[in-house]
């Protein structure tokens, strides 16, 4: 055991961790989840402080010597070491101080030992003095957590592309599939299954847009703000720097904020970017939705499409198989609208020159991007890939279906419509034999009208028919 | 005009009504919603004025003159007059005081008007002097808030009770239509619709005395706790009587809080109430969304039941119609959770000894129950009470199912009746035929075991034929 | 009264009214809130309307007569009239089909009577044939929310672009006021008030933004779409047509949907602007809060601003007056994250090809705008503009504060800094005496290092006294 | 590598693991969040098989040798061994039949082990036909759900009480300080310290009887359902007895669910829960909220109270304190807030005879109750034990409020009281000066009124002075 000293007091840290005194007392503090930091945020904080000490170095307010030391720690960090050393649970209260600190406090120590020192002589390195030089956790966290959910919301873009493009796939695949379109979950007119598949590809390219746009309100970082945003402590030049140097260890076209007051005091980009993830999660939804119940069955439901079996459904019920992909699609989508709310709520929490409630914050918005991305690439790879349609079925529930009666509707009109849909429902009769039989229409015309592939498309079935009649109505 | 002065100055009210200068001010720095105060509150603020008057002319601190005419001020509130001189915006600052001022002037006004004085005629009857006499906002609003939930709520679950009572006759109506359970909505095990509907009953039962339990922690008032809940300037004796005549003028079996500085401060019984409420809604959502399921078709949904037509589906589509009733039902459920949002939000925000959103708390709270009780009542008439079966339909589900094989899992092992399921489906064959195929079991043991009715009853169909072989298992 | 007829039956109609059959059967079925549609949904309703008969005419498929009555009957709705004839509840079953009918019938009507014939003659112009001609509620109905919502949008944004500038004034009357910054509610380092007012502005900006995005969403509409998107019934001229035709009608930069099937079934572009508001309404809130805070008081809290006094804050305590503007935006933004809440799950109920869901949708997101626009202004008017400052209180905070001890930190190192602090607060002694007696510094250092006002600009106060030193560090 | 064969085909297992092929696909499927089971999740299964296994012997439908070994393996997994076996991620698709399927197979491997066989022999105990025989995971899952959230509810309970006795602890402490009542964050009406702390405590009592009553709604269980509610596959005899022996097993008053086809579709008792701790995370954040404010400061903010310092607030501003406990309050609050919503979401998710979400309810449920034990625990622990009063502080403010000028009001009216208290704040002046000054009242008469100890309890301070003036007001 080590002895480390702080503004409380003096506590004992074990010699061979790397984290010090104030990550103890937090971890200490704060037994709530039991989680860990995610490893994006590990990184994030590791590229902050080494793109800080870099900046120090250049405008010569840190010694080379030391500055060179934290910056391979740092590396070392974003390489995938030491993240076991990062032990404060996710949900603390400090506004990301202990998160902070921990970062500090390993790299100081991790810092000495690359200098040929033992783990706690902060003389060599100093977690506040060196590692956390003209920063404040009030823009070092912030950033960090910007830099780690871009980094996740990049690889969740990348998969979200993927299944619009699977769902395309499966549009040409299906273009020829003419079943019932269902408005209210009643028969409505025709449809082709490719079209409602393309349309779930356009809403996700709807999703795609909104979410790159919100991961660009990430970009806007507050280095140099320190405690305030006022930039106390922060010389002008290291300020400039320190952004620039940012973008280059984090790849990211990352730029300082236009109010620095402003960016160290609000959140609302992660509520704009949570806002983004619980449109795509309620869309994500419809879609499973959709796919269940056009699954349902197989006998006793639409059975329209088959969903590939992934694993038993059922510890009594032998044979079953349900669309547990789908299903797991939704719950995603539930966590995540949950998380939006836990976001909210804590994003309305800020006070005059802080919000102390990030922590809480990035814990969500990580899990909601890291969950997403996981299970859209599952449901791509498990479900969507493997539809197969069951074509014959949609074409005789499209024929037996009185919707057809829509396009005799320029032909009539509406209320003559309605008597001869009405009639076919009573007597389950089909709509064309009415028809015929109350010769409102000849068999020819009626051939024409009632084609189901021209039933979705634009246009007026037999419009050419009308061409007599248009000056009647 | 007549001019009335406040702590702020001088302003001109109108000469014909009944509110004065407090009620004004609100009126013009809150113009929110355009949403006047719910019949419902004005009553209960009566109530509570009628009392204190009462309470406080019986300890002798209120001219008998002055008291009576604010008493017979208040009743006639109490039966609906004067309430479009309730003026104040439902989203209001101030805690509710705009809503008690608007009470006491046009209580005061009225009590003018009674004892032979003309409105504004403040030193015959004072709205602060006399009217809120041993009062404050922060026991007069809270009180009357709760008057009001109370009243409403009695009456959602009078509307409950009766929805409730047409599904227990439905279920008894359905007891004997066979149909197919389905889980994950996925063909699973006969069930009888009368077992379904008796389940909505059930559940509707629960949420009954969710409600009530929950308006039961309504009856607790803070009456004489005044500005903190220490009952500065009201005197015991009033407070002791005070509780005991606003049980008589509201009816309702009111209690005094053991603390009145927590009652005065805190509002998590309005929480409870629309807990219990956005339970309700998820239930009844729940209720619509089945039955909006099992009428989908008619020719290419589930056709199961038949909702009574209300009106016509739609303005293309002839002969078109849509459960516009449940997916009314469906809508309250949403603006309820909702609420019940704002309502969190609101009482999240007390500080201190008060929380000052009350307003918005009492505005989303008795919407909940107005709508709540509208709706049921319409699900009740214009939906449940109409609901007709295609018996038929569900019979032929339940026959053309591989569900039916879970019953021979006992007799042949969950592997057997995996593989004889699996059989079943792909090649579209009746269980039983490939049961016999097999030489699994014989025809006789079939008829028993393959009962659907038996399925839809605890018990191990043909439990018989196992005797001999339970000691093998 | 006159006799109706529809699917469902006849119904008498009262001899007056410009609704029909059908709205009358809806405003039956959905006694919910008893709200009337937004004005602005009414006018979106019947540009769409003169529109599509425009559009109609222009491919020759409505007589002109007709049509022209038709186009002259929007117009007088554009214009005001007629909106007592809109009867149907705002939360409703159905999908808008019953909105979509209230203005069907009231058109037809209106038309009827414009073209000489008595109310009820429809076939002169008949709701469905004539004035839905090539229309579904389908595509009508989300296309009027989006004109009305875009609108209502626009009317925020000016008021917003009104307080945001109120903000910027007050950025540079209080740019000199010094004050404590303070983050967890506890002393950090000194700001001025002119940034945080100007921290609030940029904040607005950003909000005004982030709408600005979400209206743009609103502006793809989907007419000719007509039922489920494939546009049956549609002719490809009239849907090129009556999209530029509506642009026209509305004023606004319409386009039409790529994928008019997607944006048929879809509403994402809802909880896009729902989203926008729920974030603008946190921010809002968060401003009411600093504000709240910062005038609390008079004599026990912080009391550095005042916000004009607006109306008498208590029925009992005399001379009391509260933030109540402040008050009821904070209300305002818990209404609007509620109305997100029920936007939220009504866009997560669509199947297939529809949301019916939609109405509770648009009352949500009007009422959302509608707040949002009202307490804007009030708090611009009633609040914001008024505020003014106690600078000679913020002062002496700021020197009493232990806060200072910052700056002398780089100058000598976190760990004596926390020790100066530590007694400094222990003993209530000035930050200066203990680093004077303790000898770290001498006074002319101290006199440059602790300037309140240089504390408040980025950089390390008295930086050149560090030239020296820096090697050590 | 063993192989092992469902439904869906082969798949290797490796040889040391007692999940099996089952369990295995479901990891795959799966890959979500990462988490593994909650261990009372995990424990409360083993125990339902253990009571199923009994209760399947006592009929004498269960070979008591393969009974037995079932029994035995169930207890090891109740004392904690195996639970790295559980393996299937929390969020996951299937209703819960992945977690069901892995208990059977972990259970069924151990049981072939006690029985001397090797991993994998499934002819000797068969996870569906033995571990799971006569049930479904459809009352399986929902029972052991109700069973963990009853035992982490306990525990829960018991930090309350413990909180809530700290308080009253306090309370007492606190009993004679004076300080400013605040309303609307403005100086209202003298309070004691002691009776806000009684005011939490009290509010909490009410939070415990809330929780109390929703676990109650836990104890109800439906084994005996099987898949669908019916029973099917369930002898009578067996229904009756695992629910008595479970009693055994889970040392908990378990009962038989009235309708088992309600208790296996519907979740509403997880809403009722979850409400109930949304609700106690409301008021936990209000009290942090308020100790927060109390504790503001030490310099320029209400520093009233002060919270043991815990850890070093700042990585750049020495000497600072922060709240972190009450901090990491609020921020469990946001979370188990965001929980209920997902819960909220998930519980309206059920369809027809099943609400397949619950994987996603049972977690957040379990988190939502683990954490606020957690932070329960740490907040009395950490924070309320040690708070301490500045009660010179306190006194000092009442002095110099205005607010002492309410109880002048009963003496002199409320107009002239409010002249007063305008004059006292406008130039500064004490409240007792100017009343002496207009010679309203006499010093011996504010004497007895003006006193704050007086004014913290009911009454009107100096009530007998008003005796000759009763019958003028």
């Amino acid at each position: 055991m080590r002895q480390e000293k702080d503004l409380i007091g003096v506590h004992e840290v074990p010699d061979d961790v790397y984290y010090g005194i104030q990550t103890l007392r937090a971890a200490e503090n704060f037994p709530i989840t039991g989680y860990r930091p995610h490893r994006e945020l590990i990184r994030a904080l590791a590229m902050v402080k080494g793109a800080a000490a870099e900046a120090n170095m250049f405008i010569g307010a840190l010694n080379p010597k030391i500055g060179q030391a934290v910056v391979e720690a740092a590396k070392e960090i974003i390489q995938g070491r030491f993240h076991d050393q990062f032990i404060v649970d996710v949900i603390q209260g400090g506004a990301g101080t202990s998160m902070n600190m921990n970062a500090n406090e390993v790299i100081a120590n991790r810092a000495v030992e690359i200098l040929g020192g033992k783990k706690g002589e902060y003389f060599r390195v100093h977690p506040n003095t060196h590692v956390n030089m003209a920063q404040s956790t009030n823009d070092v966290f912030p950033t960090a957590i910007r830099i780690a959910c871009f980094n996740v919301g990049n690889d969740l873009l990348e998969v979200l592309e993927s299944l619009r493009q699977s769902f395309l796939d499966k549009a040409q695949e299906f273009d020829s599939v003419i079943k019932m379109g269902r408005t209210h979950l009643q028969d409505a007119v025709p449809i082709r299954l490719g079209q409602e598949f393309s349309a779930y590809a356009h809403m996700l390219g709807r999703d795609m847009q909104r979410i790159k746009g919100a991961l660009r309100s990430l970009e806007i970082i507050n280095m140099g703000a320190t405690a305030v945003g006022t930039g106390l402590n922060a010389d002008p030049r290291y300020i400039e720097k320190v952004t620039e140097l940012l973008q280059q260890w984090s790849g990211l076209p990352l730029g300082l904020a236009p109010d620095l007051v402003d960016a160290t005091q609000n959140t609302d980009a992660f509520m704009e970017v949570s806002g983004s993830l619980r449109t795509l999660a309620v869309n994500l939804s419809k879609i499973a939705n959709d796919l269940r119940l056009m699954a349902s069955g197989p006998k006793t439901g639409l059975n329209e499409i088959n969903l590939p079996p992934m694993q038993p459904g059922s510890s009594i019920m032998p044979g079953k198989v349900n669309p547990v992909i789908a299903e797991v699609v939704n719950q995603v989508a539930f966590q995540v609208q949950g998380n939006d709310c836990t976001i909210g709520l804590a994003c309305g929490a800020g006070q005059l020159e802080l919000n102390v409630m990030e922590p809480v914050v990035v814990f969500n918005l990580l899990q909601s991007l890291d969950i997403l991305r996981n299970v859209t690439r599952v449901f791509r790879e498990r479900c969507v890939a493997g539809i197969t349609v069951n074509a014959e079925r949609c074409r005789v529930m499209v024929e037996t279906s009185v919707g057809l009666v829509t396009a005799i509707n320029p032909h009539v009109g509406y209320e003559v419509a309605s008597m001869i849909a009405k009639e076919a429902l009573e007597y389950g009769r089909p709509v064309a034999e009415i028809v015929l039989e109350k010769g409102v229409l000849t068999k020819e015309e009626l051939d024409v009208i009632l084609n189901p592939y021209e039933m979705t498309r634009p246009g007026i079935a037999g419009v050419e028919l009308l061409e007599g009649t248009k000056s009647k109505s």
